[in-house]
């Protein structure tokens, strides 16, 4: 496989689990992801994607070892890609303080502008455009998706907004939509980004949505009302707001008594999975 | 609740996934457990159980985050309990050179005779009678089944061989059934008990199969056959030659292409309770 090295395949609910890594240009460094290849890889077909972006702190096997998603995509035929959630590896740039919400583990999915952040921190491009190249060249793939959680649901949203034309459906599990009002985002932001905020919007899920009333994305977004961060960091709700006053068309399901947690993913991502292989199917 | 603390309690389909510490007498530590409490306790009927006990260098959360398991005990109201692996704590003795098969994370579920572990080791003690009295006495509870992995899997074989009485059935992930005879039991049977081989006898699943006739107990066994240990750690095969010797009915299944990791178990929980809820339920 070109560029591709596996590092490891573990069969699981009849297809395989992998973990590849490759030298990104974009990013100038080595990066890791993980994949669910279905069994229907067998059949030759090509075979619908979901991308899942994960969160703060996550690398690419969070999702894999902790959501459950094998079950059902093995049943669907749908090909899982799960990346890192920033550049990683020596000279990559971190926080100071080693904080767990800039830096490594932290990519919020933006193309930094800013030292020391601008040489690797390029996860828009990479997640966007040379890993679905990577992938395209390496399997036989047809329609995509996109799906996250939390800062990884806020990259799914901005990548579904900017490029509507990319994925059949977008959803996500209690997503930063409003990065730039809320703690996490604001750090980030101007991190990566500078003191600039008219730099920051095309970063911004409520705002990129609040300029268009032609969105048709097929969108699901599902929140838990114990999750901890659901005021504090804008999760989920100003998003359901602006939809209301586009008069656009979304799905937002709050759930009493989940919290924040994988637990609460695993809950629902057969949900989202079906959810995504209604639009991959019909849009082929 | 007497003598627990409730550390966490995360909502998941519907249930509530828990963590508590307690006082030990019989490890002479505190311990923390995990279970899966399933919607269905709100109904206040006495709940089917299923012990889970995890295999070399686990604690009480690698199945209930790994395994995917709570989303059919929560279907068919089965509550989880899931034990650490050893006793814990400051002053609990480990392998001198931190060998992840001995000590720690390493307990092997039997009662130790020797120093220096004879002091806290006593998990056959711990997972056969005081934890279930424990929560025997703080959540309302039906019949038991128990089910474990690898060396969690030779710890449920073990006690539902010498308590049958107590399970309604027994089920194993690549269990280790000859620990007298491979690597890892020799070196944990001969550190906890000693060099009598005839003290090993109680905690080897084919031994203590060999020597009855009337086991009657419903048994599954899954095997991976990519799984690396499979033979150097006497995994499976030696105990079904047993049954085969015995006339003693089981279900030995082997699967091509799977290895020992937890993506082999999540691949094949729902089997394993769908064959305990028919027999927990059978036998009430």
């Amino acid at each position: 496989m070109d560029n591709l090295k596996e590092l490891s395949s573990v069969k699981t609910f009849g297809g395989w689990q992998k973990r590849f890594s490759h030298p990104s240009a974009v990013l100038d460094c080595d990066m890791q992801f993980s994949v669910f290849v279905p069994p229907q890889a067998e059949q030759g077909h090509p075979l619908p994607v979901l991308y899942w972006l994960s969160g703060l702190t996550c690398t690419d096997e969070n999702f894999s070892t902790k959501a459950g998603a094998q079950r059902l995509a093995a049943e669907l035929g749908i090909m899982l890609v799960m990346p890192d959630t920033s550049p990683r590896g020596e000279g990559v740039a971190d926080a100071p303080d080693g904080a767990y919400d800039l830096g490594l583990g932290a990519g919020f999915y933006v193309n930094a502008t800013q030292a020391p952040w601008q040489r690797h921190y390029q996860m828009y491009d990479y997640v966007s455009t040379e890993l679905p190249a990577l992938l395209n060249a390496n399997f036989k793939l047809g329609k995509a998706a996109i799906a996250g959680h939390s800062m990884g649901g806020h990259g799914a949203l901005i990548l579904a907004l900017r490029h509507p034309q990319r994925y059949t459906s977008v959803s996500a599990f209690a997503p930063i939509v409003n990065p730039m009002d809320c703690p996490w985002g604001q750090k980030a932001l101007s991190a990566y980004l500078g003191e600039d905020r008219n730099q920051w919007q095309q970063y911004d899920a409520c705002h990129l949505l609040a300029s268009q009333s032609h969105f048709s994305l097929p969108m699901l977004v599902d929140q838990g009302l114990a999750d901890n961060f659901l005021d504090t960091q804008k999760l989920s709700r100003p998003l359901q707001l602006v939809c209301q006053q586009q008069g656009i068309e979304a799905q937002f399901r709050y759930h009493q008594g989940y919290d924040h947690s994988y637990y609460f993913i695993a809950s629902l991502i057969d949900d989202h999975l079906r959810f995504h292989a209604q639009h991959l199917s019909l849009t082929e």
